[in-house]
């Protein structure tokens, strides 16, 4: 894995669709990003190995989707200390009600920075994300305030 | 580590009290436990370290109480094939919801079996624990029978 | 009835599909069982029948997925010493809501091991059954271990 | 047990000042009555004991209050052919959501008369069991009536 | 209106195939009924109309069925003392939620007999009401074993 | 009853305190108001007579707060053709859930106009029935932008 | 923007739909409207100015119709003292839960009026504002119920 | 308003005590901030001015903390391009669900990033600020490690 600005993980194959939202906007404002299946269930040891790239350097920011029981963004942001960003993604049973709760309600001292479910999250995870390092890169300011007036006017 | 039948793990020294439930219920059944505390997002290290000791015969049974976006039972689940039960508990924000979701939801292939939310969950962790052991110890079948009449009549 | 290792019942026949998931999957690892359909409210009888060939020791662990006002895993765990799964079922009117708490909720002495909601339970429901026949056939161990690499390389 | 109208059933000891409403309720229209407790998951036995006397002619209306996974009504009206009404009663981990849905989400053919959750209900399952006996003791219309002028003036 | 032993009501044109079910299943237990369609909110005359006829004894039985804000079963039990049975409809924004809560939560004094969401409830509307009405027409006793006995067996 | 600009409804003695901010509120901004106890399932004949006075001119807007199945609300709305203002109020065992969907849930024709639930709802009704007022009486438009003020700045 | 009497705002083009029902409801009525599409935070700017225009009598009463975190209204009614009225708007993760909750619950002050969700709350929307109009405008009341009249007989 | 590395607004006065719980946390890592009290829906043009300021450089991150229809943590988002982090505080009526939705479920292009519920939250939005911060100011790394490292061991 060569360094990149943005670590995409996606709990499931099914849901690299929802996600490869996030990797176009990423790519929109010109921030590298690659975007990978691991689930923290299945693939335990991926998804530490992962963390472990992260936390060495491999990436700014991680961007973690993940339906049902969603631990995926959970699990990265207890081994690293770079922004988590977690997507709830959708599944049968209820909704998006159970992958936001398991998302969003970590303990004190372990934050996942949540956003909204499904697709409208997966691009904002992005926008997060751009903000975020536009706060090292002042080249992506300019960038984000035109990418607001596209919409805004 | 001694070995023990079931390893007892909560997330959160406030919930001691609720999880010693299942430790006093497996006693009465005389089936050796260990309570510790260790939480799958502020401590995953001891959480991993729990999971090798018991995927090397360290326990049977693993009993995992949590509240909140409860992950520690799944992420003991996802690190070895002995049965984990979890208890999810009661939290401000969300009453058990939260930690009821996060707990059952696991993807196939990973199963973590949840009981009731609280202290009815941390008694009938217990049961289930003696009820799974009892197939390999048949000496915990009657006693099993005898808890039941207790109650039942 | 001839013995079986594990007995699936599920509470009407238009669940079938979902539940057959279960004996598939405990199929692969070689492990009996039987799939019965039985409702524990149009059919209490035979569900009390269900239960005593299992108290007399026709199965080793029982698995009950039902929907809407889910009561036929309780009411056989009511029944019986025997570990009981159950998974909630998937209805029109909330969901996986009602089968979920009226499955989890039960009261202390009295536990039934609830899984995930619809077919991801099913599968569930069957590799927990599994690992907790391993404690008595350690035969299944490595075939437990062997299911996990499967997924999570 | 004598012969009563209407059979008032408790799930815990802990519930029976709430149906104790439902009691007095009956006790002011002039109705006999009579308030057991009974658990479905704790003394099935004793719930099937009760649902055959009443099937036998012993009460015309079964009242059964419980709470979490309330399977109480739900398993006295799988035995019985008469009217049974459900009360779902409030606990600690989802107020009476879980008791609401386990009581009332009943499969086609075997249905159960639910009314409001906790005292309210308890008082309501009372005044319908009077609407239903009204049906063949006409004595008791006029004093519904008044009943209800009560508080209606 | 002639006499009918039960009066159907249904808030919507939209829900009359759901609770045709009722209506059906009654026909077949050979108790005569009668379905109009009246809105609490859209009609309130009409339904006030429906109230006298059945106070004055047009029916034994009430079956209401409505959706969303579901008022119809709550003020037909606030204009009679009759037995009013709710069935909780379908619709887009909430499932059966709204229309639950807004059917059984009924004040103390005024109860509904609430029944299973959607066509499920519609059919044990049904039952319920031929049990009610099994208290002054023995007849119906052993049909309604009958009933029962299709599909327990 | 005199004629008012405001009528206020609430459904139960126990809610009047909370409603009681509706008629502080509206005093404040020098518009008369009653404040009236009427139970639209206890007390249906009252709850049309009020209707009754409001649809010949006795009040301009109507203010209604109640708990559980709230249907007072939306029976006063069926009854007239002024705004009728919907306060979802409380109670044990759903919080405001189920009277915030009873009250919201209005079919097509015959809307409520409904606010925040409790104390902040009541307030909220007061200055809506304000704003609505303003739009025949002038000399509101002042006092409300003086009242935003006060909390503004 | 030439002066109407109700100003619509709908806050995505893709409700635009939903939305013209109550824009062609109040021209059932006679009453000038305008739809206008304008995003509380993708153009926030938009939405300030609509206020303004509002707050210097561009219109009497604004329907505003919003999904997912509905602010939409909420924000309007900040700017301004005329009724704002809100409809929560259906979306794929919550239906119309998250909408329904960020426009319903305002802090005293600042009321939103919320009527259902979806398609028919786009139609009590202008029937609220045709109710809230017939107060300065009275050719209105008769208009109001030949309305009623035509789905209440 | 001097500079300072986050801006810290909460959207009533009640809830000081909880956002509180960020500033102290901050605090203990060197970061310095400020925390103000600005209603989203009483104080609108307040919040309109802290959004231009933090989008003039005044601040690096923002933290908003806010009950019921939080829009806070959102209109400050929709004003700047700096991340946003909501927190969603607890209330009466819906514990934390209507803050919680109202704050995470955000358009595509206007992200905020959701924390925790209540004090959690607030502790969590301070920590994933410093996270933020410490892509710039690589001295926060070390004490971003030290911190986990208090309560990891």
């Amino acid at each position: 894995m060569p360094r990149c600005s943005v670590l995409i993980v996606v709990g499931s194959k099914s849901d690299l669709d929802t996600m490869e939202e996030a990797r176009k906007t990423l790519e929109g404002f010109g921030v590298s990003s690659e975007l990978v299946v691991a689930s923290a269930h299945r693939q335990p040891a991926k998804v530490r190995e992962l963390a472990a790239r992260v936390q060495e350097g491999g990436a700014d920011v991680v961007i973690a989707g993940a339906g049902m029981a969603a631990h995926l963004a959970g699990t990265l942001a207890s081994l690293t200390t770079v922004p988590v960003i977690g997507v709830p993604l959708l599944a049968d049973s209820f909704g998006a009600l159970d992958s936001l709760l398991s998302t969003v309600q970590m303990p004190a001292g372990v934050p996942v920075a949540v956003v909204s479910a499904g697709k409208a999250g997966a691009v904002n995870a992005a926008v997060l994300a751009v903000e975020i390092l536009s706060l090292k890169d002042g080249s992506l300011k300019p960038r984000l305030s035109e990418y607001r007036k596209k919409f805004s006017s």
